[in-house]
């Protein structure tokens, strides 16, 4: 077991990286924060697959454990959703010395999260991530929300699990699918840090991308990443974590364009990540072999390669909404070189649509 | 104008108290904040009143402004307000960096501070609180919430405002049971800080309670008591905080028992506040000489004396529910002396009943 510790956030906590680590979660759960009752939430594909393990091992822990599943997709990451849940912990007595636990992907700990987060202003929380995506991003440095109307994680806050245990062994039931999700983070993140997570991310795509294939130093090397990205800037103030955004703002763009409906959110953002390897070669003097080995990296793990049936318009006038755009326009992550990125760059109106016509006649 | 700077919080910010501050706020707030649009939300007993002086401070000061005006009352803090008003905000486009008012008492304050939290995260939030109680204690610590089912606040998440200003000359308009029930808010920071604060508090309840009797220096007292509190502990995490609960555990309960219609938030906190003189007393060694003047204090600040039409098992069911309850029962806020409060004292079963019969047969 790989074992990253988070430092300087308001609160820190472990990352257990690893196999086999789900029998014995509920005991790490249960040293660490202590609590009688344990809720686990997860979504209808997960629950046949970990829902008992997990169970039996907070059981095994001394807790008095019960659990919610919701149906599985995005479309479940709403208010409704969340308030159904705030139900069922009401009737169930949840305090905040309890513990409530996501399993699953990105969908259940951000919602799950977000409910943990407001209910009585914050019950223990801990994430099992069980997809690549969640254990390398969605599911570390504490952002949790849910969607309102096109405004994906419109609604939401900061709120740090206190520990997540993330399990390599459930990679192996995830669909090809999310697997490719999830490598466009961590492509990001070789992108972002360079040096060995590169290697360990190019190793990955030479290798044919397969759940036996993703190392625990690579999950880890990613968490280590973002945790300390996340430490200077916890609530997305002073601009160093927009770092994290590097792919994002065209990402999100197509996945509003597509009513977050045709591509996953790691298809959408690898298209994002072509995109800025594009205009870093332009604008940031990013080297024309490294936004070609960039090119290359996504490629070779299978993601999505070009864009079609839309327009560039359609995708360019939704990158302003993002939320995360500043007063002064939308501030692009670029990069100068592989493992040197920088925030807040100005994209011109024609460059922006002229790297999504890019994307369009790849 | 006096200035009160909280310190030691995750953002610190100023709280003004003073009089015929409304006209000024718009240019208070951009001087410190910065931004484009703001938008004012308020009660539609408070808009005919003062939303238009503060709609002009803010477009004086240089904003876009538009405005939100719900209906009075408790009931409007709950979830489904606050999703019309991420409605309201997706609408208008409003971004982190704009600015949303709260313009009115508690009730406006929780629930705008609530979606202020939560949408993207968190938008820039001010307070401008026109009751007393908020003034004293709502309206400042950071503490935004809904209700749920019968859990008052039992949805929320901790979010401190940029500015406060609190405008005593706001406090004219107060209906009488209103200006009382901020009072008992007063007479428990007389308790808990004892000195000047008291001395103050006395004298107000010796002139027969008035707006005009209201004296900056009191109102900024309370103000200072209150963010040094929150300071040692912004999360209720230690416990620290839990100081300023003295009176809640029993009044909470008593609001609960009655639906939250009876009695307003302050008048139920005086009834508990009668409670924890009289369980100090047999408890933490206050003395009787001080028990009596607490009772003294509440009386002439015109709050209720007393309580009826409920059986203390109805009362005393509902003091375990309250979220702040650990899991080793309830533990109470109670003096030793005034000007010396003890947190997490165990009462006993027994000692509740007993203490709820006394105010019903007081």
């Amino acid at each position: 077991v790989r074992r990253v510790s988070s430092s300087g956030l308001s609160r820190d906590y472990d990352v257990l990286v690893g196999r086999g680590l789900l029998a014995g979660a509920g005991a790490e759960i249960e040293r660490r924060l202590g609590g009688r009752q344990a809720v686990v939430c997860c979504d209808e594909n997960v629950a046949p697959l970990y829902l008992e393990e997990v169970r039996r091992s907070l059981t095994d822990a001394g807790y008095s454990v019960s659990h919610v599943v919701i149906p599985a997709g995005e479309a479940q990451k709403d208010l409704a959703r969340a308030e159904e849940m705030y139900g069922v912990f009401y009737d169930r007595g949840v305090r905040r010395t309890d513990v409530v636990v996501a399993l699953g992907g990105g969908v259940v700990g951000d919602l799950v999260g977000f409910v943990a987060a407001t209910y009585q202003r914050g019950v223990r929380f801990v994430q099992l991530p069980t997809t690549l995506l969640a254990q390398v991003d969605a599911g570390i440095g504490g952002k949790v929300a849910v969607d309102f109307r096109s405004g994906k994680n419109y609604v939401g806050t900061f709120y740090q699990p206190r520990l997540v245990v993330c399990d390599l062994d459930t990679l192996v039931t995830l669909p090809k699918a999310e697997l490719h999700g999830g490598s466009a983070e961590v492509a990001k993140y070789a992108l972002l840090a360079g040096g060995d997570l590169w290697s360990w991310a190019d190793a990955l795509a030479g290798g044919g991308l397969t759940a036996a294939g993703i190392a625990d130093h690579l999950v880890a090397a990613c968490v280590s990443y973002k945790l300390a990205v996340v430490a200077a800037d916890e609530r997305e103030e002073t601009g160093r974590r927009a770092l994290l955004n590097l792919g994002h703002t065209i990402g999100h763009a197509i996945e509003a364009a597509t009513s977050f409906r045709r591509f996953s959110h790691g298809e959408a953002v690898a298209l994002g990540l072509h995109a800025a390897l594009w205009l870093s070669q332009r604008l940031c003097g990013l080297s024309a072999v490294e936004e070609q080995a960039g090119h290359d990296l996504l490629d070779g793990l299978g993601l999505p390669r070009r864009l079609d049936g839309l327009t560039a318009e359609q995708v360019v006038s939704l990158t302003g909404r993002d939320k995360k755009a500043g007063d002064d326009g939308v501030g692009y992550v670029l990069l100068e070189a592989v493992g040197a990125p920088r925030a807040g760059v100005r994209v011109p109106h024609a460059l922006e649509l002229e790297v999504v016509e890019w994307l369009l006649a790849r």
